[in-house]
């Protein structure tokens, strides 16, 4: 059986206590920027209920066109005002560089990708870029209530940013 | 206090009963792209544990260059295999078209992104335009275990899209 068989058997059993459906506007107005990695579990680690915030995630937690359509949409047709960016400790994108990750995907299928890997070599530093890109976009409206945190996957605690 | 000042308390408590650190690479080998909906909460609707998969969001849980960005590390650095894919019903894209959408962003702001919004009319045909995309990419090398659904938000259900 394949693991997506499996995690199949334990969605009947959510749906077995589920109730629904939530009205589909975030209820407290937030939209969370997180990366992708799986000791992320973003609902428990900011106690969020259902149908409370929007969750955008990507390698690194990163801000690129993608989380900028995200985030417009979110905020302009479902009415989201404050924006939570999460990066986090050990994470892969400290790893690799771009030029690194685009030559062995060259190497591997003879065409190098055209987009950034974006790939960092500092969590606070790329936590603040990803600030600075949200600010400069002329695309989200609201940019007053945008904070930024590290993750420690050791501690559970999220770390704020200045 | 803010909404973000909230879930930092929330975030304190967590942090008290929080046991890590868990390895970096997904334990069930296991990507995830699902739309941002404040009601999807992916962890639960598929009873991962932390530390499980690689969970990737966006509005709409559409496939662009970031999508695949993602992917590409997600496989070739971190050693996922399966790719589940999520959309939902009563979701946001369903509600407006791309030029309607970035006529009123051009309205508001004078420019018009330059990016598709990627709205789209049916929830099937815009699973299998993602399978589809990931598939016809180059730099995702397995895509032998993709898997597209429908969450029912009205009764927690997984429907597979064939």
């Amino acid at each position: 059986m394949s693991v997506t068989d499996e995690l199949l058997e334990n969605n009947a059993r959510y749906a077995e206590s589920f109730s629904g459906p939530l009205p589909l506007p975030p209820a407290r107005k937030l939209a969370v920027v997180a990366c992708m990695d799986a000791r992320l579990d973003v609902y428990r680690i900011l106690g969020l209920a259902e149908g409370e915030a929007h969750v955008i995630r990507n390698a690194g937690g990163v801000v690129t066109d993608d989380e900028i359509r995200s985030l417009a949409i979110s905020q302009r047709l479902l009415g989201t005002e404050e924006i939570i960016l999460i990066h986090h400790t050990d994470c892969g994108m400290l790893t690799f560089t771009d030029d690194g990750f685009k030559a062995s995907v060259q190497a591997d299928t003879g065409i190098k990708p055209e987009w950034a890997a974006e790939a960092f070599a500092d969590l606070d530093d790329d936590v603040r870029q990803s600030i600075a890109r949200i600010r400069a976009n002329p695309f989200v409206p609201r940019t007053d209530a945008v904070r930024g945190f590290v993750f420690d996957v050791a501690t559970g605690r999220l770390n704020e940013v200045k």
